[in-house]
């Protein structure tokens, strides 16, 4: 007799697609980075440019679980990161994001502080298919989510400079 | 209707032990290490103490999911690394490796390169139960198997060294 018989959920089959998608939540748990970058782009009437991305990192010697994530996903490309060690499994299409990516996270959460992290990222995902980024207001809102996220990265634009000239005063 | 109402496995729940199982089989994928340490020991006949550990480690701002591995295996502690940016959930004892650990990856296996480091991992721990790392023969085998596991990491006394004190005539 195995503790799984007393489960309520039956034995899960290793090579199943729920086996799959909750493993793959565990793996971007830890490997996977939810971004939204903020670029100057004159040809915008706002000014600046939103860019959500979704990401996972590998060694390269151990590039199977990418592919696996590609094929689940369906989306994204795989590609050498900057430095030569790491291969890079993205998408940064937004249908993919809001088709793809944003119900698989609800259905099978992370549970790390990193969900915090997917919940401003899917706020700004869902705002810019309203076409938020593309109006002032919409930008300033997104602006301030995406300062919420990833305390530990690093921002090419901070918030405060990218809120400055949308004339926003910013606190403090 | 969603594309789960077709899958042959029924719809999982988030908060059910099989999704942390899952869970936790991806996100040690990217973040576990198995490792088996040879240290020398004047007190042992074969001269060489043989221990094997399992780890997980996190940033110490994102501990969630350390305490919940901790509770899953139930075994094993956690604390800071050296560095004193991470906190490290680490299991030495044979016994809980034996009982909880390798049933686990058996049953909710890992899907990449990092497999095979556990499958030597789980031979080491197999031949210990039986007293293997207390003989000469056994040491040698051992050695042998762990000398294959986690080729980019660092070890203390080189595989060769410890050979060589059991005049074994290493290749080369």
């Amino acid at each position: 007799m195995t503790i799984y018989e007393c489960d309520q959920t039956p034995a899960l089959a290793y090579n199943s697609r729920e086996f799959l998608s909750a493993y793959i939540s565990g793996y971007v748990d830890g490997e996977g980075c939810f971004t939204v970058s903020i670029s100057p782009r004159a040809t915008l009437l706002v000014g600046w440019e939103v860019r959500p991305g979704f990401s996972v990192s590998q060694n390269g010697d151990r590039a199977e679980v990418l592919h696996a994530i590609q094929a689940y996903f369906g989306c994204g490309s795989i590609r050498p990161d900057r430095s030569d060690k790491t291969l890079k499994w993205e998408t940064r299409r937004l249908e993919d994001i809001l088709g793809r990516v944003l119900p698989h996270f609800e259905r099978y959460p992370l549970l790390s502080g990193k969900r915090y992290d997917f919940d401003r990222f899917a706020s700004i995902c869902r705002a810019m298919a309203e076409g938020a980024h593309l109006r002032h207001d919409g930008l300033i809102r997104i602006v301030e989510l995406a300062s919420e996220m990833n305390p530990s990265g690093r921002r090419r634009y901070a918030s405060e400079a990218v809120l400055a000239t949308l004339n926003v005063k910013v606190k403090g």
